[in-house]
């Protein structure tokens, strides 16, 4: 290929400062190094991580530096050593790392691969601890591992999954994040069993998978819970069998909910990042076996508080990060599920904009009738 | 039998306020009615629960009444309806009653029965909504279901274990609470796995009786944490293979966890009801997997916390009552183990006093070298 062992010029939308306009740049990519893959990014959607790493409000948020994690390209081309995948290869970049030899990897326990945390976790990468991003001659932090809202990125290998080329990139770029974190929560997190009264706080797409994922798992009722109703008829085609307005009661949400299910449901999921609606999630468990999982991310500084009489009676407080799937591994069978239509993607998309548009696509992100905006990244 | 059908005069200790001395009294303890049995008690012990109501914290405590939930005894007679035992079986009363009917026995998710929690909780019996216990008429509020401290006690049938009648009174009366509470927080709640990692807060009754759970599941490691160097010796006999006191430490005892066990231990324990130390020993979890089981009964009114990136990055934290053991079906089963040696009991005995005595075994259960003090019911 011509560009492979070249650095490659293309187009980039750089975040030069916390909360200022994204600037579409001509960004020098560099070849990969050993152990890494450079990709052509083709499409990418935008989640509430990019924003809120954008906002500023995120302490570990570097700048300048090149957002984005939920995307699909073609490798261009490889470094040393790798060979998993080779150009050509249709891959969706994975945030959450699967390197199949660390210690989280090898527990059988956890989807937190500790192998390139290190690096990614300060916007480098392992090899020589440098971003492969720059602006004539000046570094750009790579974020998550991903930084897709670029023509082309470089990733460790250990972050690459290589998907069926049948698959449409424009929708599957979304099984990067939001859907498998709201699917694997119930599936690997909370292991939801038929028959299981399910509430789900907020309704956006992590919301709206959880619920899919809950109708798939057998549940008998999905209680979705939004301060937005017009969540709702969505919502009911995503497996949403009632709809709670914590704004219409009086009552503590946590309260309203017990009392509509009889002692509470058998498992929450709280899909917004509130601290408040956590401790809601939490107490509006059944008493004796209910779990809550924590799927939205809280501001940094912010904290969950209960009684830990509510753990005594036999709650369950649990988390999920990209929902428990392994992601080499598990991102492409979830491309065959999608392509065997056994799950939603196209669905989840409510909005197609260019890479250039971008500052609008953040701007869709807070209005309520958006759930996914998908970038493509011609110019 | 004499007694049967009759009111019985014996002698029990009265808590008529809380935090006065309790007062050994000429107690009339009525016939048991439908679906009750009345239990000569033989042995009791004093756990904290007992201290905490007394004490006037438990913003639930009722006097004046007959505390008490640790003890075995025999079976003087049974009211109308109760199959299971008959005058004369060895037995220990269970504060937490297992019906196998309600939708907590039949959910095989929990052993909190909610059948007799109503009355329970509020002093009295199911059938009538009122006490067996009256001095001169005036009625004495139960405890627990339990009110061991008593020469006779009247409780529901659903929260009587049947024991083998070789078992010695004097020793399973431990089985009625702290004992099991600390085994099946390892086996029942956090399932710990051979070659576990384990780090025990707290080396009372309860967290001793974790260790020897935790070291006959199998566990690698057993760290102990007590803020009372002395309980260290004792401890090594429970399992405990390393100790730490945090007063020696300067850094925060979580961190000294990690570090200790590069990056934290698989499941922890917290047997004191300190709501700083529940936080520290969810926050010595591994990342991706260790869990944390809350077994301390904290203060009413106070909370705990952490920051939700702990549970999100795979930490779960969860509680336990009874160690979630089914009581009248899984008592009986600890008492055969007892008989059998394979878990101990005599070894949480550091004192045996008399009914008489009890505000002496009160105090001793503020002096650290007291483990269980165990009651004879005899004058
Ligand atoms: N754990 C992970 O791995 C992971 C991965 C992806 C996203 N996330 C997080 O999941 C969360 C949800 O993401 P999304 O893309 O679905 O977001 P979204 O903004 O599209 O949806 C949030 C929904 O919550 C509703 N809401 C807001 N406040 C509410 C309240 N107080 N009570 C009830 N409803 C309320 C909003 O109306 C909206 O419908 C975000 O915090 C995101 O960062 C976590
Ligand atoms: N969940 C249940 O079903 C259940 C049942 C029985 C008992 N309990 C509770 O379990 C707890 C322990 O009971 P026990 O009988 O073993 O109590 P205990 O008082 O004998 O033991 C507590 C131990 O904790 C140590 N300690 C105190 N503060 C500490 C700190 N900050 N850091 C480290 N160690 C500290 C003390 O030195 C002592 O050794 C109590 O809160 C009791 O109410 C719960
Ligand atoms: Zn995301
Ligand atoms: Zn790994
Ligand atoms: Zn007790
Ligand atoms: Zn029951």
């Amino acid at each position: 290929m011509a560009t492979q062992g070249q650095v490659i010029t293309c187009k980039a939308a750089v975040a030069w400062e916390a909360n200022k306009p994204l600037v579409i740049e001509d960004v020098q990519v560099a070849p990969p190094q050993a152990g890494e893959v450079r990709i052509k990014i083709l499409f990418t959607a935008l989640c509430h991580t990019d924003a809120y790493t954008w906002s500023g409000k995120d302490p570990e948020g570097l700048f300048p530096c090149i957002l984005g994690h939920e995307a699909a390209g073609i490798v261009e081309s490889v470094g040393e050593g790798v060979t998993e995948v080779q150009p050509g290869d249709h891959v969706i970049p994975c945030y959450q790392a699967e390197c199949r030899e660390c210690k989280f990897c090898k527990s059988g326990k956890t989807n937190l691969c500790g192998k390139v945390r290190a690096a990614t976790g300060v916007g480098v990468m392992m090899n020589d601890k440098k971003s492969r991003f720059s602006i004539n001659g000046k570094p750009i932090y790579h974020f998550m591992g991903t930084s897709t809202f670029s023509q082309y990125t470089v990733v460790h290998d250990v972050s690459v999954a290589k998907v069926d080329p049948q698959a449409p990139l424009e929708k599957i770029c979304l099984l990067g994040c939001g859907v498998p974190t709201g699917l694997g929560a119930v599936w690997n997190t909370a292991k939801v069993e038929a028959g299981s009264i399910v509430a789900v706080f907020g309704l956006g797409t992590v919301g709206l998978a959880v619920a899919e994922g809950a109708k798939a798992a057998g549940a008998s009722r999905i209680i979705g819970v939004d301060i937005d109703s017009k969540k709702y008829d969505t919502a009911k085609n995503f497996g949403v069998t009632e709809f709670v307005n914590p704004k219409d009661h009086d009552k503590p949400i946590q309260q309203v909910l017990v009392d509509l299910t009889d002692g509470g449901v058998d498992y929450s999921f709280e899909c917004i990042g509130n601290v408040s609606v956590m401790r809601a999630a939490l107490e509006c468990c059944h008493k004796g076996w209910g779990t809550s999982v924590i799927v939205g991310v809280a501001a940094s500084g912010q904290e969950i508080s209960t009684r830990p009489f509510q753990l005594v009676t036999g709650r369950v407080w649990k988390g999920t990060a990209f929902g428990g799937f392994k992601s080499r591994s598990q991102v492409p069978w979830l491309v065959d599920k999608y392509m065997k239509k056994e799950i939603k993607v196209d669905e989840y998309i409510t909005h197609e904009l260019t890479l250039g548009e971008i500052n609008k696509a953040f701007d869709l992100m807070h209005e309520g009738g958006c759930l996914r905006c998908v970038l493509s990244m011609h110019e």
